[in-house]
């Protein structure tokens, strides 16, 4: 009798009641704000209302969807990579840049900023095949953990984030990586980690070439980069990419904040999110002053901006998917 | 009785019989091939089988979903901008090239060559932003007639290669448009005229900008290119921007060779398809000598490649989606 009871109220409730989309997010504001504005834009009937086919939300990765503490992942790779060329062939290192990056000194690169960084990732990311390149990222994947936490990078995924993805595509909506790390590196991982296919994922990425490789026709990673896809390139990729202006951006950085402008800009319910790194138990915090991920536009402009602010101490109950 | 009888066997009758998915093509093996094709990716439980996911079909534009001749429609737009332009201010015309652009002689135009054509497209392309431009190229369709069919440019598109999108839509693909043509132009009619949605529609770009232009965050076209989808460019951007290669690729000239070339060089069943224009009476007839769309590597190689090659006079029946 109780149990029949239990099932009948159960069943009575609206799909919605019946289970917490986002199990991982604090009963704070925070969480309200993001369920309300979905609930806003997908009941039919309503002025709010935004069709499917325009619900587009785009997010950043690096800090936003995974950890980018204490170096970018990807560039912690390319170090790998490097450090491992350099074991067959020491003639490489040209520069005292490529030294360092070869021997894991990233503090040393990061002092050369975006130019050095670049020079890293070139040299470990060209003169092979996509197919190839991304089979090297899968096995570091595979064999590499994190030095602090021990988990496998692609463990150290935001399981909150990974909920809100999941919870808007339910909802209809289009789940978009708009990234400043490199396009083929996303690539090897996304779509496990996060469920969002090659063609939803956008970055940055380098010239490739076409080629008769053997007489089977190849694309080549080339040296020269031919897009970065951070700040002002944000907007831009998304327009030439996807072709409509999102209603939802997500993101971390001052790196995002012209995707979030320009998405909140635009007509009817839109929403810009900001994932603030506060929790140096669980994870790390940073904002202002550092040199990876920095925020302060953001913070300053923001919330004048209607934009949500996620304090990741207080509104994320769990942090890494990969522990809990 | 009688209709009891015809309603129980159409229920009886697999769906694809019931109604030809094709009916604008005729008879021919060509029609055959290609729905042996689908049917074959679509079977489950063979080792042909090809999981929705990776049913990527990519079609050409200009010449392969409408028509081409005597000049790309894009090009007559920029020509007919450029006279409008120069109307309000003729210092604008500053070369011979210009000059001839705005008095529509495209045959002076197409003399000097790719550079002469990206010189018009440029002039006409740029300094406003992307709704602007999309708005002028929307009242361009609405108000000018094509001076030899006197149909609207968008409704030049061919009707069987429409219902081909349809019909590999319903089986599951995702079809995208890879064109050396314009981005933002295509896709004021792409979404209407094929079903086809902004973000799976790439082309040749420009450089963008963006903006706050009197406070509003805008994504403005510069006269700088910055990618030209065409030849080797195709199967690059593919790549890029879908991340995964099409088992099925459909084009009228040797701009689409690399494309169809990459895309037949897969594993698995895989399909290459090129538009013979050989209708001189209801469209045009040309290949190896014209100035627009000329498919000489095509004809040559195409056949031992695999590739079916359309005969337009013989396999379709209807051209135009605006006319019988």
């Amino acid at each position: 009798m109780f149990r029949q009871l239990v099932s009948a109220t159960l069943l009575a409730l609206p799909a919605g009641l019946a289970a917490d989309p986002l199990p991982s997010w604090t009963d704070r504001p925070t969480k309200e704000r993001i369920i309300d504005f979905v609930e806003t834009v997908t009941t039919p009937g309503t002025p709010e209302y935004v069709i499917p086919a325009d619900r587009v939300a785009v997010f950043d990765n690096d800090g936003t969807l995974w950890a980018e503490q204490p170096v970018y992942f990807q560039f912690i790779y390319a170090m790998d990579e490097l450090a491992e060329m350099a074991q067959d062939d020491p003639s490489i290192l040209t520069t005292p840049t490529l030294e360092a990056a070869a021997r894991g000194d990233a503090e040393t690169v990061l002092k050369g900023g975006e130019d050095a960084l670049i020079e890293v990732v070139s040299a470990t990311h060209s003169g092979l095949s996509v197919e190839a390149f991304q089979a090297s990222v899968a096995e570091w994947f595979q064999t590499e953990r994190h030095p602090q936490t021990g988990l496998a990078y692609d463990q150290m995924t935001y399981q909150p984030m990974v909920e809100l993805l999941r919870y808007l595509r339910d909802e209809g909506f289009s789940t978009y990586i708009v990234s400043g790390g490199g396009l083929h590196f996303m690539r090897v991982f996304t779509e496990d980690a996060y469920g969002i296919p090659p063609n939803q994922v956008l970055g940055t990425y380098a010239e490739s070439t076409y080629e008769l490789v053997d007489g089977t026709p190849t694309i080549m990673k080339a040296p020269a980069l031919a897009f970065i896809d951070d700040k002002e390139g944000k907007p831009i990729n998304i327009e030439r990419s996807i072709g409509k202006r999102p209603i939802l951006a997500v993101g971390n950085s001052d790196g995002d904040f012209a995707m979030l402008e320009w998405t909140t800009a635009g007509d009817g319910p839109r929403m810009g999110v900001l994932i603030h790194h506060t929790d140096a138990e669980r994870e790390w915090a940073y904002d202002r002053d550092s040199h990876i991920g920095r925020l302060v536009d953001g913070l300053d402009k923001g919330p004048e901006m209607g934009w949500v602010i996620v304090d990741m101490a207080k509104d994320w109950s769990r942090v890494f998917t990969g522990s809990n």
